[in-house]
């Protein structure tokens, strides 16, 4: 199963882009987010901003489709041998790497474009890994929730607090959710 | 009880923010929100960028307080006789208001800034109406769930498909929702 990349290249266009997303990257990390422009990336990446336009729309698409790669599911998912603790796992480790303050501006970039092709990418990235772990229970003869009550019960409001919380949600938080959860799905 | 607003004024103070949040919605009506920048807002509302500077910071804060003022509860909430009805109500005008293209771009707009006041403002004006939907379920003597929990069953999971979904919540949803926010509080 391959993760759906909103801008497909190869070759030369890879590379093209490669620098740009690497321009993207170095300017942020001597820069305040709110001073990088789309001139300043294209001179750093060494192409014209016409290139920069054509290909991503605008500066927010662009951001947030760095942001999205720095996310995109390279490693292994944990298999703890049941659904609840494969879940458990994931949802600690989303918790990890979304409740950083680099997750949590990847999150703000990619709801904050104009279209949303960017934050389906990244809702995306929750579902994909789920229907791993679902094929897996599936494999074990192991019941499981549907997806869609695993995003609204246990992801949606780790999501929502890290957006909208003065401060993170904790493992104990998260555990609970994943509690009730399975126990929906065994009660219904 | 009233609303946390995270800048407060009078007098001629007030006017001048006024003018501003007039400015700033002129703007987004007749331009692309991008091609929005602090000198042009300052400029239409007569003031010099350095008072916006001094009072929001940046532009991403001052889109967002313009945006919140829009949304700031002025009515009354429907009074349907029981905590379920109450917040059923509530849930289905939220995600009329929410599931708006103004409302989305409010949602944005509050995410998007870097400390996260006006997203806790954002986040407050739920938990400070379930407060009030909570306090007459008290006065009728009658059980409800944790503020919490009805976020978490109820406000994240539409915010979040608000947010990262391709089309929006429909009114089905939020009843499921709803009815399973009770279901859980009648069984605990």
């Amino acid at each position: 199963m391959t993760i759906h990349k909103g801008i497909r290249t190869g070759g030369r266009s890879a590379r093209v882009q490669q620098s740009i997303h690497d321009a993207v990257k170095d300017l942020l990390a001597s820069h305040e987010r709110s001073d990088v422009t789309v001139p300043m990336i294209a001179q750093k990446a060494g192409v014209t901003p016409s290139t920069i336009y054509r290909r991503w729309g605008d500066l927010a698409t662009l951001l947030a489709d760095v942001a999205l790669e720095r996310f995109e599911p390279d490693e292994k998912l944990a298999d703890t041998g049941s659904f609840h603790g494969d879940v458990l796992a994931y949802a600690e480790q989303y918790l990890d790497e979304m409740g950083s303050s680099l997750g949590r501006s990847m999150l703000r970039d990619v709801t904050a474009t104009d279209d949303n092709q960017c934050a389906r990418r990244c809702a995306e990235m929750i579902t994909t890994r789920l229907q791993v772990l679902a094929e897996r229970a599936t494999a074990r003869n192991e019941p499981y929730p549907p997806i869609d009550r695993v995003v609204d019960i246990i992801f949606a409001p780790m999501v929502y607090r890290i957006l909208f919380s003065e401060k993170n949600p904790d493992t104990d938080y998260v555990r609970d959710l994943v509690d009730r959860c399975m126990a929906e799905n065994s009660a219904g």
